[in-house]
């Protein structure tokens, strides 16, 4: 996707081919900076620390990590300690281990000599495949949506098709175009006069720090709300499609997600506004039927709920100039007050009317799911 | 209510009978201060920067800054340009022009005088009408929350009391109790094991702030999760009860409360969970039957929504330590992200499962508020 006119990925092999550029997510809106990873260790950091998220981008950096570390020494005990290394970052990101161990198992039969070669193709294959898997989900999702804002009212025609997205499934979270996004910016550069209602996503503030920044910096239009805001909206028709991504779906369509995207899914139900989840393959969990009951959800730390952190803007009391734009943390509630941190929810299939993978749009359910992917 | 251990009201006459003194709310939660209004305009400032809010305590603040007009100046001019002066400073709020109307036509008749004193003692009166109207909603409510904590399967008898609350409507948006908080303090002393989950409730935050603050110097149990959070919880069995209070019911049981509102309502209706809305008469609007269509929702500053306040906790660069604690304000999106920011939304009345008022406990539909008022 675009910055301001320039093309970008979240991540890239260096001219050197021995380090790797990344944007440093930690620092969005207020601040673009990229970083350079120069040491499987340094790759590992910037995984666990969040300068790279979402699973897709986690994955690759994971693979670009393997690189570093052979690049350094192709022993086996060397390639060993680097998986280990970096598995233990995040450990319940599905998509890094899948990573990892793609890499590993392509270099390992390998002489060491030629480990560090392989693996860097191996990486560039992972990231590539990314992005046509998310671009075929925007190819997809486009079709969708081009069908709904056709059939919208005469007298809504003239008015933006409005989209309302949750959390990050954009191309932050991905090497490039984004799952949930995808098909987003595939109908803006095809010409519909698309509107993104960006949901702050509290507690970690996702939508309002990198949806919106993404949104902003490709041009799109867009409006940051409150998570409280997309029922009122709904309600009055201010609302043609919600999309949002995915961290894990069952075989049956239940969509574990960021925490409030089930909200979301009982609002547009409830005002006749379509629901659809856009995903990669990757994310079926195909051992899961029923995800309210089975699927565990991590509890994040409550500092989470009782501070946020934000570019500061202003003090009550005198305050260098130098000092504005400094990234502050605040407190929000009292001190005392306990604060819970439940990461995701799941959305039952029933709330949702589609999804959007790489290989088409099927009915969330296990037909749905089967009819595009033969249980595999 | 009591504020470690002191018993408190939001607002009260000072001895010298010549000013009034409220809690500062700007500064909660991280500064508990007082101020003294000596005159009319002090009174009017007290409202329109927020220092007083809630449509009751709005309400009395105004009355006592026709007292301390008229104890100024009790001549017909002076009276009309407080009344003027203070009637503007929240023309949405219709519990202020309520009590200064009540204040002005008891006043009036009277020789200049007797105004002072007679508009202190129908200020003090009003205040301790909704003192009562309040501790009989806490009443009511208690009884609802002591049959169904009773009800409850055998297993759960154990745990808390689990009830989710929406922004404030506690005692600090009233005189003292409450509407929606006066059941959960009649519960807490009456020695029911109740627990509250405070949703933080973006934009203002006013359950993070406001509700967390009440609850933790009264001593109750209570939880800041984000708005996002509760229908989680909902499909976990962790919500016994979702209380709220209204800024505006409709006479077919309608309810207009603070944003997001209506998605904790769609939750609860999806896992039975019941959803009480607690209201004294003063805010049934008799000419209102279709909420959603019918109420204009106030849509606020979108710097409420792309900025934050709140206490300094640290800063990515070197900081005096005697900063640390300043309220701070801190943008979350990019600049140049537009926000919306409407401030009510509106729950239908087929997903309030009752509604509890200073009369009792009612169906919300026009039959059950019409056997409660009679059509008042």
């Amino acid at each position: 996707m675009n910055i301001d006119g320039q093309a970008w990925r979240t991540i890239w092999l260096e001219p050197d081919g021995r380090s790797v550029g990344v944007i440093d997510q930690t620092q969005l809106p207020h601040r673009f900076t990229t970083r350079t990873l120069s040491s499987c260790g340094q790759a590992a950091d910037a995984i666990r620390t969040m300068v790279v998220r979402g699973a897709p981008l986690i994955g690759v950096t994971g693979a670009y990590g393997l690189m570093l570390a052979l690049q350094a020494d192709p022993g086996d005990g060397a390639l060993a300690a680097a998986f280990e290394q970096l598995d233990a970052t995040r450990p319940t990101a599905i998509n890094l281990r899948w990573a990892l161990e793609r890499v590993r198992d392509r270099v390992a039969p390998l002489p060491p000599a030629q480990r560090a070669e392989a693996a860097k193709r191996e990486a560039a294959l992972i990231a590539d495949d990314d992005v046509a898997m998310c671009e075929a989900i925007g190819d997809h999702g486009l079709t969708l949506f081009q069908q709904l804002a056709a059939a919208r009212p005469a007298a809504r025609q003239e008015q933006p098709f409005h989209v309302l997205t949750h959390c990050n499934a954009g191309w932050l979270a991905t090497v490039d175009w984004g799952t949930a996004l995808a098909p987003v910016y595939k109908a803006h550069r095809a010409g519909l006069n698309i509107h993104v209602w960006v949901d702050e996503t509290r507690p970690r503030n996702q939508g309002a720090s990198l949806t919106a920044f993404e949104l902003g910096r490709e041009g799109v239009p867009h409006t940051v709300i409150v998570d409280n805001a997309g029922g009122h909206l709904m309600q009055h028709g201010q609302v043609d499609a919600v999309i949002v991504g995915t961290d894990r779906t069952t075989r049956t369509g239940d969509v574990c997600n960021k925490i409030g995207t089930y909200l979301k899914a009982l609002a547009a139900h409830d005002n006749g506004v379509p629901f659809y989840v856009a995903l990669p393959a990757s994310t079926i969990d195909w051992s899961v039927a029923d995800g309210v009951a089975e699927i565990p959800i991590e509890a994040r730390s409550a500092s989470e709920v009782t501070q946020i952190q934000g570019a500061l803007v202003e003090l009550d009391r005198p305050v260098a100039q130098a000092m504005l734009g400094s990234m502050a943390t605040v407190q929000l509630s009292p001190n005392g007050s306990a604060g819970f941190n439940p990461a995701f929810d799941v959305t039952p299939a029933r709330l949702v009317s589609a999804l959007i993978t790489e290989r088409g749009v099927c009915e969330a359910s296990e037909a749905g799911l089967q009819g595009l992917y033969n249980g595999a």
